[in-house]
């Protein structure tokens, strides 16, 4: 099926700023508040959001075989588990819909006043229903510079780690849009020297710069996904901020791993890049040395190139970026994860989510968290406001970008910002 | 408010079977499927399995304030989310229409047909949509146990376990109810003196004797329960058995604890049994030294005497009870992991469920897991039928039974039971 939705000759009758991360051949996937407090599916072009569910009833999808109400919904999970060859159908279509060339919608005011709104006057929501979310640990520069600091540089990675992608659940009640903001967590930390734990306020409130794929039903129980396979079962991408309170981490961790450390927020942006659009970024992934199992080998080329960043924004002053990274650093691929995640018979269902743990670089000022930039608080950040950080601040903001970009085109995931504030006060 | 359908003189015109763990003082809630292939929520009196849904159209809750469908669901998450005082006025009236001095329903045979179904005539389903799953550690001989095996005696339990109820997420995806068969995994395990790993079928399949609890909606993000409120947020108990393949989880668990060790499957009972019911065995939990820190220091007696019993079938022969136990050789209570779960502000919904870890007795012939009861394949139990069992066989049937009993009532969950499969075959 060709992926006309991505042809970069294409424009879009709607008006898309110079270095937008959402040209007409982005296309990504959301959900959405409207003024008049409906809930719809929605895509965006430049800075205008796009009601899915409008265009739907005004046949704008006609000939493409889909249930009444498959976009107006509260979630993507429904669209998403009708599987790959109904995502492009539909993208392909809204790239034809909003062609400069194709007056249908373009001169139809009437229509355009319900389908089309403002980015700015709708509220996003989280894109999908997260029934189980897995959190992996697949740079392997993160995992050194952990295992460095809490080991030492020749134990700095665990035995296992180059074998197989770890990972651990998270928990999804508390997965929230862009936008909200977080409480500074309570939890039992052990003071350095103390042999007590005392219980407070964390002190060492630290983000991971992530990115998290959303899957599709993929497999009954029982069932592995052959690596050949598991790229099928990627709907696409988005941003994650892995909040982490550092000192609860250290007390709680062994041996069952991270809970109340990570569990109080996960920050996602909203907006669902597909596979599809990160297509012409495709490049080859680290090379991996030992080879991996045959169960997780794989030909081609299986990561791609997206520019990370991430900024510190204090109140009442700019953001100063404190990292640069790139996706194309992860170690293990998502078909690797989603493989192994499987190769037990575990169950991955339509809006599953899978972190890729935080996406380290070669060089100090492209590490995925202020516990490897700071190296464990003993190197400060400067900011451009000339206060310091080990880790964040209440009321400070954090916020993490993402995109490709050629010569021909830039395909963005937009921001997840959220801004850190004091502990949560019972009324 | 009287909790009259704890009444021990109270009986049923429905017959309940001598030993029953369904006198009308239990009262518990599930989800089944009847003949008919509809999905309803119910009750079970005797070996009656009750339409809450049915008996709800036919007007029988009439002054009970509920939502028009409360019954009429595939799932228990919308009465649970209405709240302890529902619950209460719900239970009580059901006992009040079963009650054999009540002729409303006893005499009306027309409706019986439409309400009663034959137990063996229905189908019992998940009770809730599990959003999150979390499973603790909290049996002090079972974290021993397992620590004198992987480290020694002198450091059995690491020094986080005494001051908190240690956990890990676990997958929603995979929880199924008793009677589905489980396959035996496959993954990757270091052999022996290995240094790399092989990938192939699991060969240490293991059951872990727990209970779990569902929770209702309990706080908004950021807010802790307190433990004095904390009992508030707790439905009811069911019992489950947490399949684990030790050889994966040896290989796999540090630094981020289990995964697809755990994951491939969770079986739980499906009838709910609520806290009302399991009231009048309330006792003393295990007294914890050190004293915890005061946010998990709580009054009065918080746990309960349920007694748990682990059998194995195997094929074509009778089950061998390997273990007996109780609950209340818990260490960390319930409220306790309620709150330090929540301590962090972590967001707790209707529906989530929080299994305990094994609960392993003080005597070798209550430990809640294989790995315990045969000492990490040491000690081979015998089974009725001359066999030997190091960990579980392709073929054998896991049931585990957990009763309450003083000289009026037994009040029982009936039974998680389930066959490990031979692994998964792609068709």
């Amino acid at each position: 099926m060709p992926l006309s939705a991505n042809n970069t000759k294409r424009k879009s009758w709607i008006e898309v700023p110079k270095n937008s991360d959402f040209p007409i051949q982005n296309i990504p996937f959301g959900v959405f508040l409207t003024k008049e407090n409906v809930v719809t599916v929605g895509t965006r072009i430049g800075d205008s959001a796009i009601d899915l569910g409008a265009l739907q009833q005004l046949g704008y999808f006609s000939g493409i075989e889909l249930t009444d109400d498959m976009f107006i919904q509260d979630t993507l999970n429904d669209f998403i588990s009708d599987g790959k060859k109904t995502w492009r159908l539909v993208r392909n279509r809204i790239a034809d819909i909003f062609d400069e060339n194709n007056p249908k919608l373009r001169d139809n005011q009437e229509h355009r006043k319900i389908i089309i709104f403002k980015i700015e006057e709708v509220e996003m929501q989280l894109p999908v229903l997260i029934g189980d979310y897995t959190d992996f640990y697949s740079s392997k520069i993160h995992a050194s510079n952990v295992g460095k600091m809490i080991r030492n540089e020749e134990n700095a990675l665990l035995p296992n780690w180059p074998q197989m992608p770890i990972a651990y659940h998270g928990r999804s009640s508390t997965i929230i849009p862009s936008g909200i903001p977080v409480h500074r967590p309570l939890g039992q930390t052990l003071p350095p020297d103390a042999t007590t734990p005392v219980f407070g306020a964390s002190r060492s409130v630290d983000f991971e710069l992530e990115t998290a794929f959303i899957t599709t039903d993929a497999n009954i129980m029982g069932e592995m996904i052959p690596i050949s396979e598991a790229e099928d079962y990627i709907f696409g991408m988005v941003l994650l901020n892995d909040w982490t309170a550092r000192d609860i981490q250290k007390w709680e961790y062994m041996p069952l791993g991270p809970l109340l450390s990570k569990n109080f927020a996960t920050s996602i942006s909203p907006w669902i890049v597909t596979m599809d659009a990160l297509e012409p970024f495709r490049v080859a992934s680290t090379k991996q040395n030992p080879s991996p199992l045959p169960y997780l080998q794989q030909k081609g080329k299986h990561s791609f190139d997206i520019n990370l960043e991430v900024a510190i924004q204090p109140e009442k002053t700019e953001p100063t970026i404190v990292s640069k990274s790139n996706f194309k650093y992860m170690y293990w691929t998502m078909n690797q994860q989603l493989t192994h995640h499987t190769s037990n018979g575990c169950r991955i269902n339509s809006g599953d989510m899978m972190g890729s743990g935080a996406i380290s670089g070669p060089t100090s000022d492209s590490y995925g968290s202020m516990l490897e930039l700071t190296w464990g608080g003993e190197k400060p950040l400067k900011l451009n406001n000339g206060s310091e950080r080990k880790y964040i601040n209440d009321n400070d903001t954090v916020i993490i970008k993402g995109f490709c970009e050629n010569s021909q085109v830039r395909i963005g995931f937009g921001e997840v910002s959220s801004k850190l504030l004091p502990p949560f006060v019972r009324k």
